[in-house]
Parts: structure tokens; sequence; C-alpha cells
């Protein structure tokens, strides 16, 4: 929430002081209402595709909308999207690549020559290729800007949270007990580091036999009420394993699934906070 | 595959040259016939599941066999086997844990006054960590130590490719065509460094349903002929999306899983590897 005009409004924001000092200036033009990424600690529980299906639904909610892939040596928004490298450098800055929608989308993959290449990087170039996209890139105008986080919580989500002005983090989490621990250390990340988390979403819980319809907990049963009433944070929401939305991912098309509607709820949850942070009060 | 007294040995194998200078010396006492560690660059796709019941498959075939869990920002391997942190510094380093069939473990979740504390470092920190669970860990005399290499390209699979001896790498991935991609990446790096690929497992290929038998190819049809054929690398074996297999590892007793048996294969790779690098060729 910093427009280039307002640098020194992040620093009156509670929980935001130790972050302040290092929070970075966009490219000029950029304006972003809310930054809200998308982290789990975990890796494979599908954040990618939530952090997809978030800006899915913020499109179609009226919000121009843009994904900063902050995931640098495992990237996968280009491919959900069905968005081929074509990077534009232009007067002033790197220009996002554009889905059908219309979501605006900056990933490293977009920059390589293959998408396959793989990109062999310590931290410090990871860190500065996470920043670049925050500084270099012409987002323009957007109502909100999906981060999506790689796992674990070193270098890029590290960086992420000290040096974009963060609005809310959105936790994704899968049954597996084993997946609750690594989940609850991203949460503590997030606290640690003053950003407030908007709520937690538990991806794959069960699959549909696609013959009976038998629920089959692949992954054991949800753990999301009891991470989130441990945690004190709100559930949004629970998606299925569900093979269509594979098959959908594979094929660039990701902005065709039904599902997820529930992941709206999050521009009310955005607007709701910058409304009581207007008044002066933020819970 | 380097003994504190053939410190040499190493930089005489072709394809090592690179990495030679800076490979690091083990803890006194310490002696690992083999190093494989198990990488797949994309995150959740059951990469420590397969670091372990790798570890299992060849402790059952009578070798003595230690685990270093290098994905430091998300440690699993402990959880997996029902390992309660108990660091032992004794005189000259750190003493592994041991699970229930005796395989040696260290994961810095052993380290942590609770398990699910984050550890919020950036890369050369997590390096550094990486570098002494090789240098200051008392492995004692291995016959193979399997290391579990967190998702991505990043600092630790850098680091471990870079200054332990491998001896060759064990590739995970999923059917997803998503994970194919960020999997391509992982067998690239690992040839980048001169890493020798021993082959690789797919996981999560369908699920059978519980009340009928059918199978649901949750993340679509396999890819793994496909990704070996054009990479060339060995198929070692499928594991399907188990329930039973989340359980066991949630219950931490990840030895008494029946699957994976193919994973035995790794021993006989590995000493006929051996046994040609000694009789001078090297294919």
């Amino acid at each position: 929430m910093v427009r280039p005009d307002q640098k020194g409004d992040a620093t009156s924001r509670e929980g935001d002081k130790s972050r302040a000092p290092k929070e970075l200036t966009p490219a000029p033009g950029t304006s972003v209402r809310h930054v809200v990424p998308v982290m789990s600690g975990k890796g494979g529980v599908g954040k990618s595709t939530v952090a997809a299906l978030l800006a899915v639904r913020l499109t179609m909610a009226g919000w121009q909308v843009g994904i900063l892939d902050a995931d640098v040596t495992g990237p996968s928004i280009p491919k959900l999207f069905g968005i081929k490298p074509s990077p534009v450098v232009a007067k002033g800055g790197l220009v996002p690549a554009t889905s059908r929608l219309g979501i605006r989308v900056m990933s490293l993959n977009l920059l390589l020559p293959r998408e396959d290449e793989p990109v062999i990087w310590r931290g410090p170039l990871i860190a500065g290729a996470v920043r670049q996209f925050w500084t270099d890139v012409l987002w323009g105008q957007l109502d909100c800007l999906v981060v999506d986080l790689p796992p674990g919580t070193g270098d890029a989500p590290l960086t992420v949270l000290q040096s974009i002005p963060v609005d809310g983090v959105v936790i994704v989490s899968a049954p597996q007990q084993l997946t609750t621990m690594v989940v609850s250390k991203a949460i503590g990340m997030a606290r640690r580091l003053g950003a407030p988390i908007l709520g937690l979403v538990e991806n794959m819980s069960g699959v549909r036999c696609s013959r009976c319809g038998e629920l089959i907990q692949v992954f054991g049963p949800s753990q999301a009420r009891r991470i989130c009433g441990s945690a004190g944070i709100r559930l949004l929401g629970v998606l299925p394993l569900d093979p269509e939305l594979s098959r959908l991912g594979d094929r660039g098309a990701i902005e065709e699934y039904a599902g997820g509607e529930f992941l709206g709820v999050v521009a009310s949850l955005l607007e709701a906070d910058q409304a009581r942070h207007q008044r002066g009060g933020r819970s």
C-alpha cells in the first residue's frame, strides 16, 4: 500500500517499524493499493495455484490485479496462465506480460530463453531478483498485487516481507500433519516480521472418486480448523484435490477453473482493513 | 565417497574437477562410502518421503545409512521417523540421532527448541548449516548418506553439489506437467555441476479408491517415461498416492511402510558404479 508520492506512509503503520527503513520504491507510474503474498513454508501444497485463483477471483470482482512470481528458482505462474516468455524492456523498466483476463504477470521464467532452464543462484541474487520485480517492473495502477512466494522461510519470503509493504498474507496448507508443522513456521515468520495474516486456505483436502463418489482423504483428515484455532487466524476456505484443476493448470487455462469462489472474500477483507486503518485504528 | 585419509581421491574423478577445489573434509572418524542427494526442484512431490524410504530400503539391505536433512527452512525428516529434538554435542562434533532401525539422522529441527519454530535465514547461513552437517557431524562409518535437499535450485542444493562428493542423485517428480518443467530444471542443475544421476522416482502417481478400486489420476497421467526418455535417465520406479504412507509419516512410523521396494536397486547401482570406477572407467 505504498504510492510513490506517499513513501513516508508505511512508517506510521503499527507493526511496520522494523520493515519501514528498508522499504523500496516501485517504478514510476506504479500505484499498488494492496500487496498480498501467498506463502506456505511447505512446497507443493498448491501455493501457486491458490495465488493464481486468488488473482482470478479478484479480477472477476472488477479489480485490476498483478502477480509477482517470487519463486525465482521454481516459477510456475506463467505456465498456469499459458503465458510464454515475452520480456519487454521499455523506457523506465520491465513490462509485465498480460493473461487472457488481463492479469499482469512478472516471473523469472518470462525472462529465460527456455522455461526449463535452471536458475542456479545463491540467496543474494534471488533476493535481488525479487526486489527488482518490485522496483523495476511497470506494474501501473493495480488494486492488488498477489506475490507467489517460494517454499521455505529463506531469502525470497524474507525479502518480500522486509522490503515490500504487505497488506495481508494468505497462508496455504494441506491436510498432512507434516505440512501443518512447516506451515506453522510460515505463520511464525509472518508474525515475527509484523505482516498481518488474512487467513488460511487448505488445499488438497481429499479427492472424490470419479466412479463411486467416495471421498478419499489422500493426505489424511483436514487439519485446517485445528491450525486456524491454535494460531488464531481465519479459515478462508478449503479446496479439494481436483483433477480438473491439474488439467487446466497443465493446459495454461487456470482462468477457466470454476472453483475457489471463496477467495473473493479477500477483496472485502482488504477493504475493511483499509477502512479501519483510515479511521486511525488497526486491530 | 571421500575418506579423511583419501582427500585427494575425488579430484581424480571425471566430472568432479569443477567441484573438487571446494570439497570439504568430514569430521574425524567419518567414512562415507556413497553420498546420494535426493532432489526435485519442485516442492511437495514427496522428496523427503522418498529420501526416507530410500534410507529404509538400503538399511534393510544390510547397509549402515545416514540422512542429512539439508532442507534447513522446512525440515521434515525427524517427523517422518518420529525422532524428537535431542542434540548431543560430543568432543569433536554433533552426534546424529538414531531411528528405530538404526538410521543416523541430522536435521536442523533436532537443534531447535520447538519443531514449529521458523528458521528465518538468508542464503549464506543456510549454506553454512548444510556445510556443517557434513563437516561437524560425527557420522561414523556409513555405507550411504542420503541427503534430503530442499526444493528449488538455490543455496542448499548448490552447496551440496559443490562441496560434498556426490556419487549419484535421485530425482523425484510427480505427474503434473507443471512439476515436469521444474524437475527438468533440477536435472539440468545436477548435470551442469557434474553430478551423476542414478534415476528418477515418480511419486503421487494416482490414488486407488478405497471403495471401488478405481484409479484416480489426481495430477493427470504419469509423465515419468517421457521425462526419463527425453533426459536420458533411468526410471527407478513409481509410487502411488497412498493414504497409508501419509498416515505412517504423520505418526513418525515411516519405517513400517511396506512399499517402495524398488528403491533397493540404488544399492546395486552404486556398487556397480564403484566397481566400474575402480576398474578405471566411468561411463
